[in-house]
């Protein structure tokens, strides 16, 4: 019966059906869920030395499971796309195709990813979104050619990466 | 010199250019910045008794200046807009159809607005969220008509009127 | 297997230990859980009319297990006793006595409570924090008398309520 | 006339007899205003390069004007003060002290302090709270000597330093 609550206690805050819409959109635009869990295993390395890829892995897909998370995954790709496709009016299309440093949204929306695993994953989010190492570099990077925009994508990405590696700490650490 | 100063100091972080862009895309949607106004000093009246309609009006416009607060706005809009010619793809599409009370993208965009006047306005924000007092209880219900998506509008107004009572709360307690 | 892979999710972010140490700071400070339960059930039988009181409580305990909000909670009260023994310096000890509508720390703490579980639970505090109903009143004015100072409690009180709401709007919410 | 009412927005917001205060209080526990502008400078200066240490140093002083965030620099450096003194109850005490990476308070009250800023000023907090350049890591070292404490302190200064920035660059970036 203990089992049952805690069954029910994780399907609380998860969907799982969502969950596969979420990761087809992530690999649509790219994104290859082993190049997130590589940016968890790098930030949680230094803290957690018996950190595998595979549990980093594991951690990502939980991340995935948060309904609050899916819908701010699933706005931010879609503003991405929709300016890509110019269907967004101005002054707002110039601004998401621009990745203007002060525009904001994009790390707000970021922030909401994070936050769901609390204060401590802003730090690493912070981090990643600043030095854009591995995957988040190479969708800046691609983020800048023409016809292609990732100013949502890549500050997503660093969100859930954070998140699962907040998702370890507060797991190992004791 | 220190008036120069000054007047540097309130053009860091506003743009008036885009105040009027922004004003015409509230307009558009059928947002008098009167009855935002409104929301205001009824919100402030108890703490403020010397307080009018005029001294709401300038603190509206005021927050409507800063840059941040203008981004999400035309983020919340357009994905208004977006619902309505049903441009944007599935399931984001029927999420910000239904104003799901779970969707929460919507409130994390109104939380970018309050915020930038501080931790105070939250609490205002959460208030006339739930109470839907004039003009928001209007979008609100306007919001369900066929053809018709006011998700993030409802929450954005309710946004600027708790960010202009703190803009007064904070020059008018001692 | 599968029942020890729920239970050791559940246990990630949980610290049933000190859960007791919060119930024990939360009725030394004249805090019955009963009471938060209460605000939770008027906060949620109009959406889930089945909900009952006892399965409030069951929520509110669930919210105290959280680490992060366990440790809002200790510095919290830890200020509001603090202040009533006056043992803290200048300015801090009048700002935190006088629950001056611009101090915002207060508010702060209680949003990093409230935030564990969404952005959804924000609107629910600034009801209540606005409003003060029940036992939030009542703190609210027996902090006003000599010798007592409730100024982080009851923003902590209507938190945790607030958030209780949102673990049962999470869970009974199709 | 519009000179008068630029002061005026100015002081909205500002408590200038307070930041003389905080600046003592700051330099009690061994921060001096230009070692946090020396972060600032190091993070600005990527992107704007006419940056000098003065204007920098100017805009920190900016910062410290602003009423929240002079307030949750106060709460901040007394739970650090109080912990040194051993007048903090436990299991608050131990966690003060020892700095845990789970803690999260110490982060949610810095967070507040960038928050005014807007969401761009988070990644800078990040950024300077893993890596703990300059003054940052000299306090981290400092307070893991016996009886003394900057559990608060390293966040707090590092908070202030982005703040800096985004202040800067709201000011400089077109």
């Amino acid at each position: 019966m203990d089992n049952m609550k805690n069954f029910e206690d994780n399907e609380r805050l998860n969907n799982p059906k969502k969950q596969n819409i979420i990761k087809e959109k992530l690999a649509e635009r790219g994104v290859n869920l082993m190049d997130i869990a590589a940016l968890t295993y790098d930030l949680q390395k230094p803290y957690v030395p018996t950190i595998t890829i595979d549990i980093c892995l594991e951690h990502v897909n939980n991340v995935l499971l948060k309904r609050e998370i899916q819908h701010a995954i699933l706005v931010g790709i879609e503003l991405d796309v929709l300016a890509e496709k110019e269907l967004l009016s101005e002054p707002l299309l110039s601004l998401v195709k621009g990745d203007h440093s002060l525009f904001g949204v994009d790390e707000t929306i970021a922030f909401s990813i994070v936050n769901v695993y609390g204060s401590i994953g802003l730090t690493n989010f912070g981090y990643v979104d600043k030095l854009k190492p591995g995957v988040i570099g190479e969708l800046d990077g691609a983020g800048k050619r023409e016809g292609r925009c990732n100013t949502f994508l890549d500050d997503i990405v660093g969100a859930i990466a954070s998140a699962a590696a907040s998702s370890i700490a507060h797991r190992y650490t004791v």
